[in-house]
């Protein structure tokens, strides 16, 4: 492409006089200039565009729908279900709006926090439904306000279903999802991407089909972007629609719904519910298979996925909208059958991105939070600012007190019996709480046979990336060295490396080795000691829970410890050691001890009172090896200690 | 060092339980944490502060007086000897007050200018002189501000010289250097550093020795934070009038004002001005050699060396004030005997810092300027900020104008005739202009004899690094590559590398391998063809002067291409390929052809009409290889492209 200068130039951009190809890539209109060097534009697009982008490009995709769960325990699932089908790829999710489930409200089960849960912890673009009937303006606008300020971005508009059994227009209010498209343009002007449903039969309520097909058309026309449909059955009921659709000048995407059977029961109900009719042919196959429940499971698989094939087929359609019901397997199966599902084993970034835009320039992190990122977004999310190339220009230093441990993104999937399964049932001493550490590490059964799954600082099995030092990390826990966080040095690795690579292809990454643990003041005293020896290579802080601080680092200054270098961009570091925050990160380290591990057992009981010893007595250390070029000196260090102790 | 953490803790900074050393090192007050790694923290100290860890780490430093010149000319060479002299680690320079050169104007040649571009295009830490007799408060405040904004720190605040033969009082105006000390702190408060002269042999003027103490006394009470003294001849003299200071609580630093005789004229005018007496010793040695320069300024310097030696030996002398009468031999031969002369090759960043107060944060610059930096200063002089860490965040697109070219630190230090000696009294064709660039390249001498030391784009011989690249540029500058900038890739040397190393010690440098040059647009054709098989390795843009721009870097992303891995620190990455500032650069690179070169001719001269074509015609291209860590392809890009126009 030709470009022009932005000064004032006499040339013009379509002709060159000597007729050089433009083999150019297009520049971006975008002057904010963001460095952010993200694995394609997906970070920075809005919904709407990724959908055009991805049709242009002749990419097939999918989404996903959810509903909000009743229980806190439920959404603790649904939010691992979020991380796992997220790794699928999906376009966007989408959660509907219980209307009597408190939907806008702070409750951990509702619509509202459900959707911000997966926009900015699980980094998943998200649609929020949002029904008007018997709502004021106020309400909604205030709902839409609070939708806008959580960083959502979509709102799919319906009507929701009438109080009582007949329909009853109110004077004045919101009678038609059209009213809410209005109200959406005209408060919130074109922030927000809009979705509207299409119904394939007509809506069951409509005068007629014909009828159905005007009122989407006006919804459209009022602002929508595109259109999800209701479930059907058979693909040429979507064709049908589609093309009836297009006659009257429908032309934004319409996206066909589609529902894997997965049980009797649950067919029976959402018929109902939508008022549908399910095919005789279906009904043949399943009466009489309605006792097993893998049998119609399979055959709703079977049926999904040979429906999707004739519809994508048809080249009429790019996306398919999936009806999970909350359930992992069947949606997953008809996806993968279907080569929709695709696990990107890169990675933008080394942590996992949120979709908040204010977080879009986010590109630096401190690694304290590597293992529980989900606490790091929520400290963070009252920053107006996020650290974009480096850390202490821009970021803020008040991080949100973590009072609230019993949130329910920071709680452990694991319920309490498993942790003490894990963790021990009775702590004999400091030793018992080494073994639990060093089984974690290694994966090996813990005395009572039970494998330690994760930790209070890391709620996940250990990292691929930190199998590379399991060995040594063994060794240093069972002698009291109580690792939580490390990474290994990588001197230019790939960026496409399926261990420690991320970014954009074409690139090399590095790292300078690190090393976290708590470790008692006796240790302390030998690794200072031993550390003098390192003072121009190793870089340390060592804190314990009352805010004593011992380091040798530069002023104040981050120390980068994960960088990236890629072509035609600016260094990306998105990883720190920083002094400042490492402090905050102290108070949540400390923290986790008693309100994930000593609060397991009775009060003034032994158990707790080790726990409890360990927390007022620990030191947390870390440690960078600076020499990242040369082998990692931190294991000769805290050898060095050991034998200096000896 | 204990810290305490920032947050609320119950901990005691002095006390810790277990012992451990406290080998950490003090953490920095300074809030803004800027990550630019420099060599010590001079960048960041002001003047005083300098003087006194000096003092404290026992080093002895030396500084140097210069006066402004008449003509421009001569300014321009005392900007190169301000380089030169730079080079040897003077802790600042001074720069007297003329009052009969209208000292406080934007003339060339006047003292505020010649002080400006001191701090700012030779990055010296300067200290301008004021006098202040025959001022009103508002013409002496104007000064001040006009210092202030310049990036001017440190002020000389002297009375200056009557008017008169006699010294008469004015009422309620400036009549002793203390009114302008007062005047300085009540109106800038602690903004600037204030020096003050001391007499070791008393005031002409004074009623006594004493008294002249006493009225030194006032000026340090009044706010001064340290003294030069008067030239002297013995050190005796100056030991004895230190210890007289202290004795009556004089105890802010007083420097030595040392002055190498460098010709019987010379001294005997100086001592003429300044009411001394030389010591009859010292007449007796130079009378008999008046007429022989060498033999007086061979003395001058045995004077000179033995005099410091004395008053460094005794202990109460840390710091050397040298009046250079802007001459460089006997000062530099006093400084080198003495050891004090420190030619330190290690560089804080690969281009030469700026001293203005506001570019301290500054470390990222596009690579364009690399051989111009002081063009860059200029033109970047009105920014408010500076880009810290990321390039496109924080730089404002608004480079100044380059109208000016006649501006002294924008113009050739040689004269016309050698320009034309070096680019040829007569061009016949491109290729004389060809065998310029080589001849510059290869150091040889071109077909008259005449060794090629300067460009229009670089006015000074090739850097040592460049020399790495010589053979290959040599090679296609012969073939019309003409090469203004180029820098080999690096992967990993160490940052104390002779040759390619910048910043503190400990680290790892990095380059990616970088080529500017003007070509004609038929090799700029087959070179385009040649870039598609390299399209994800090889950035570029290919401009003419009009500004049809051809590029393939994503977005208007800057490409990093030279950076920096340091012990404790964020990562440096002090220069970038930006495609915004390139089209700035454009227009001064293609102007420079015109400016420098065209000009030497007569107007519709063959000669002028062969740089003219050039101009109109060709294209800048710069291209970089992403791919550091292998060998180097831009050569192999260009000898694809040679081979396709065969």
């Amino acid at each position: 492409m030709v470009n022009e200068t932005p000064q004032s130039c006499s040339g013009s951009s379509s002709s060159r006089s000597d007729g050089g190809s433009s083999s150019g890539s297009e520049s971006s209109k975008d002057n904010s200039r963001c460095s952010t060097p993200v694995l394609d534009a997906d970070r920075h697009e809005r919904l709407r565009e990724k959908m055009r982008r991805r049709q242009e490009a002749g990419d097939r995709w999918f989404s996903l729908e959810f509903f909000p769960p009743r229980t806190a325990n439920a959404a603790v699932n649904l939010i691992s279900r979020f991380d796992r089908m997220g790794a699928g790829g999906p376009l966007f999710i989408d959660v509907t709006w219980h209307p009597a489930g408190d939907p806008g409200s702070d409750k951990e089960t509702s619509s509202m926090i459900i959707a911000n849960t997966a926009v900015n912890y699980c980094g998943l673009e998200t649609i929020l439904h949002m029904t008007c009937c018997h709502q004021t303006k106020d309400d909604i606008t205030g709902h839409l306000q609070k939708a806008k300020r959580l960083g959502l971005k979509n709102i799919m508009a319906l009507r929701g279903d009438p109080a009582g059994e007949e329909w009853e227009e109110e004077v004045d209010g919101f009678n038609h999802a059209v009213d809410l498209v209005k109200h959406i343009r005209s408060e919130f002007d074109d922030y927000f991407d809009i979705c509207v449903a299409g119904y394939p039969k007509g809506h069951p309520e409509a005068e007629s089909y014909e009828a159905d097909l005007r009122h989407l058309k006006e919804k459209v026309f009022a602002g929508a972007d595109f259109i999800i449909t209701q479930l059907f059955f058979r693909p040429e009921t979507f064709l049908k629609f589609m093309k009836d659709c297009q006659a009257i000048g429908i032309t934004c995407p319409i996206i066909p719904g589609i529902f894997p059977i997965q049980g009797y029961h649950s067919l029976r109900q959402l018929v109902k519910l939508s008022k549908l009719e399910v095919p005789q042919e279906i009904k043949d196959v399943i009466e009489p298979i309605k006792d097993n429940d893998a049998a119609i499971r399979n055959y709703g698989v079977e049926l999904a996925v040979s429906m999707c094939r004739e519809l994508l087929d048809s080249g009429m359609v790019h996306g398919l909208h999936f009806y999970t019901l909350n359930r992992e397997v069947a949606t997953t199966e008809v996806l993968k059958r279907l080569g929709l599902w695709k696990e990107d084993p890169r990675r933008p970034l080394p942590w996992a991105v949120s979709a908040h835009p204010k977080r879009r320039v986010e590109d630096v992190r401190p690694i304290f939070w590597a293992s529980r990122p989900k606490s790091y977004i929520y400290r963070t999310q009252e920053w107006d600012d996020f650290p974009n190339g480096r850390w202490g220009n821009s970021s803020s230093p008040a991080f949100g007190e973590l009072k609230d441990y019993y949130l329910f993104y920071l709680k452990s999937k694991s319920p309490r019996e498993e942790l003490l399964k894990m963790w021990g049932e009775e702590l004999t001493g400091e030793e018992s709480v080494f073994e639990v550490f060093t089984c974690y590490i290694t994966g090996e059964p813990n005395k009572n046979g039970y494998r330690v799954t994760c930790m209070p600082w890391n709620d996940d099995p250990l990292a691929t990336e930190t199998n590379l030092l399991k060995e040594q990390l063994e060794k240093v826990n069972r002698r009291g060295i109580l690792t939580i966080n490390s990474q290994p040095n990588i001197n230019g690795k790939p960026s496409t490396d399926p261990i420690v690579g991320w970014g954009p292809s074409g690139g090399y990454v590095f790292q300078k080795a690190y090393l976290e643990f708590f470790t008692s003041s006796e240790i302390v005293t030998a690794l200072l000691k031993v550390l003098k020896k390192y003072e121009l290579r190793v870089n340390y802080h060592i804190v314990n829970v009352k805010g004593q601080n011992i380091t040798n680092a530069p002023d104040l200054q981050p120390n980068a410890v994960t960088w990236g270098i890629f072509p035609g961009r600016e260094i990306i570091q998105p990883t720190v050691v920083d002094p400042v925050s490492f402090l905050y990160w102290k108070d949540e380290a400390f923290a986790l001890w008693i309100e994930q591990w000593a609060k397991l057992y009775e009060e003034e009981s032994p158990s707790r009172m080790i726990i409890q010893y360990i927390h007022d007595n620990y030191y947390l250390v870390n440690l960078v090896d600076n020499d990242f070029p040369l082998e990692n000196c931190l294991w000769q260090v805290v050898d060095d200690t050991f034998e200096l102790l000896n």
